[in-house]
């Protein structure tokens, strides 16, 4: 169905019939909207903005990609633009300037009504990632002595403006946050009953300048709703609903993945990333681990004598590179992703240590003893051998204990312990597996 | 505050004050007595389960980790345990109940009521992580030819047991559903208005076998509050709200990062997992990689010659074998995340096929060349110093395209993408790069 809307409206607009367009498009949700125009090209999606409620047409505008609304931004008339970025959310409108080049932010910036544009600016003085950046200055709040019946009809006079209206903010005299009331203690009370009997005091907040990740862990831990957000004065200047919070644990995770495969962080989905910003993120990482790589390659030249002897003894430098840098790989994951959940903290590094030590004794001797045995279809020297079963063992335990122990060095040195993962614990494991191998092989083999 | 909280509690316990205990304990909400008792042994949590209001007590026992269930199940009495598991969700009971040895779940089940005891086999029988484990029983719904007035008094009335009174659901005369209403629809419309004119016909909906993966999916792309389940004759049998979507997100995340380090997923967390289910999860993959692994040790085999002869060869090997694998991961990663929110699907397969070579390409050149300058600290020998930098530059192209293309191939074959990643890929980019490596350095070197 989906995609047989696409088409229609493809051919609607290659038809020139913009009166069945517009007809098709009304009353229509806006993400079924997004959904409809996805794929479609730039200047097409151009020609729906143009038909769509000025509501719609900023809702539908703020769920794009930032390269797609630069370039609609560019392709709209000023007047066009101006009905959608007045009718775009503070937060969404926010999020667009701060993408867009300083000239075209200055022009958009003259298109708001004085108060609108002074509370934009605000919004874009929050640093990144903070709860400033997110909250909405839409909610609806009432005070400790009013009756349940007066503030319901504050709800139903104001409510339509919020972004929810299932929790209600409850303010003293000076603005400060006093606590919070959900809808429903308000439809289960008599009327009569003041909000004071009835709220929630001293509920959970945050201010302007928390980060994300920690309002989406509080929110999450207390199954808030939403979440009252306060200034330096604990004035309340703001919410945050749980959609927003939805979309900021998947962007978190991704932050996550992506640092562990060692990259800097792609904020923007892959098509709409420039290839050029991708080798930004990307080779810093590969050119510093090569780098420190050679570290590695010193160690093996130092060695030459021992492989001039031996040169089979090569055959077994890639297993122990590539079974240390699994193993690290594993244990570094495991802890990360451990650490970010809240459910292993800094004090707990000795435990993990011994556990994990614990973990790659089991699992270097299996893989040792396999190494062991499946080394005979290379070579049937049992003194190499049995250097290298021995080797991958001791390796084992190290990568994985590293591994292990990175994480929590990096959140000691408030790094984020993602970057403390799989390349960096495969390049360590590979430098120290090139010096227990060529140690124990020349050890064993009188070299 | 959280700690010396805690710190009380551990010392009235000591101290056998269980009535000052109890008096705190009062009326706190689940939340706060979860952070409160976290870090309690589980013998002192027994204590803390034994003065809590059965609802709390419920509320607070679904959010513990299933091995402290169990314990739990163990040392609290009949009693204790039949008010506590009565009062559970049904969802938070079948979770507990799929975790217990089956002589266990059929003492708990005779604990329920026959009507509870059915329904929470019902929900026994959905297949894992589907759409009918997660749903809620407890939801308020109207009918089409109601008014505004009677749907709220029905919300008024039903609302209190309800999981959210915030979208009620609009059903036939045969229990099919007909669409939905938000609260505020009610609240701001006229009290002799009808459901009909105001509810939102065909919402979307799932059905009680849909993956909660896709149910995450449907609710963050619609911004919905709840969403419909229905069964197979469409009949609406239950719902699901935003709050269970946001772990799911989390879980989600964590099986797709679990996997792409090379692991089983491990669903418990750190602490409350035991180090054999570790091995269990870990163990396989680094075994079969090492396996894997030896085409590469036979590959090398085969150049024990052009070893021996040039025995600085070897001080390559490992950089060859840590570049691929990191290029790889990174562009195994990117995809694998992109597919997973949507970003990219199947059918981009070429479009990002060509992207990656080129973007290979790029990095290669520049790491080929830093390389090659890199060799001069190890050896003066140019034909080796050139191979090496031929060998990268190939190698990063072929490892970055594979590392792209593995996902594809697992979506394909309806392999989850995540597991076609880091450590699959590096075995792979490992075993082309010796190929790549000892093809181009014996061509150069003549041997």
């Amino acid at each position: 169905m989906k995609v047989k809307l696409q088409v229609d409206i493809k051919k609607l607009i290659e038809r020139g019939d913009f009166r069945t367009l517009k007809l098709l498009l009304e009353d229509q949700d806006a993400n079924v909207v997004f959904e409809m125009i996805e794929e479609l090209e730039t200047s097409e999606k151009a020609i729906v903005f143009r038909l769509l409620h000025k509501d719609i047409a900023a809702e539908v505008f703020s769920k794009l990609e930032s390269d797609e609304q630069f370039e609609l931004v560019r392709m709209l008339t000023d007047e066009e633009i101006k009905s959608i970025i007045r009718s775009m959310e503070p937060s969404d409108r926010a999020e667009l300037l701060d993408e867009l080049p300083a000239d075209v932010v200055t022009k958009l910036l003259s298109f708001l009504p004085k108060n609108e544009r002074e509370q934009t600016i605000e919004i874009l003085n929050y640093p990144d990632n903070s709860a400033g950046r997110l909250m909405s200055p839409y909610f609806v709040y009432v005070t400790k002595d009013m009756t349940v019946e007066k503030a319901l009809t504050k709800v139903r006079k104001f409510g339509k403006d919020a972004d929810t209206i299932y929790t209600i903010f409850v303010i003293e005299e000076d603005r400060t946050l006093a606590g919070t009331l959900e809808l429903e203690d308000l439809l289960f009370s008599e009327s009569e009953v003041l909000v004071e009997e009835v709220y929630t005091p001293a509920p959970a907040y945050v201010k302007t300048t928390t980060d994300q990740e920690e309002v989406a862990e509080l929110m999450k831990n207390y199954d808030l709703n939403a979440i009252a957000v306060v200034d330096n004065d604990l004035r309340l200047v703001g919410i945050i609903t749980i959609d927003d919070i939805v979309d900021i644990i998947e962007e978190e995770a991704t932050e996550d993945i992506h640092k562990m495969a060692g990259m800097n962080v792609t904020a923007t989905s892959y098509f709409h990333t420039s290839p050029f910003v991708f080798v930004k993120n990307r080779l810093p990482w590969l050119f510093g681990l090569l780098l420190l790589q050679s570290l590695s390659a010193l160690v093996v030249s130092r060695y030459e004598n021992a492989l001039a002897l031996y040169p089979i003894l090569a055959a077994f430098m890639a297993t122990m590179v590539d079974a240390g840098g699994n193993a690290g790989g594993q244990s570094s994951t495991l802890i990360i992703r451990s650490l970010a959940l809240g459910d292993i903290e800094l004090k707990d590094w000795w435990k993990v240590f011994l556990r994990e030590v614990y973990l790659g004794a089991i699992m270097g001797a299996v893989l040792g003893v396999t190494l062991f045995l499946r080394s005979f279809m290379i070579t049937s020297n049992v003194s190499i051998n049995f250097s290298a079963g021995v080797a991958l063992f001791l390796i084992m335990i190290f990568s994985n204990a590293v591994g292990a122990m990175l994480p929590f060095v990096g959140k000691f040195f408030k790094i984020d312990p993602a970057v403390m993962s799989g390349p960096l614990v495969t390049t360590i494991a590979d430098l120290a597996g090139m010096l227990i191998y060529f140690s124990i092989a020349t050890l064993i083999l009188g070299i």
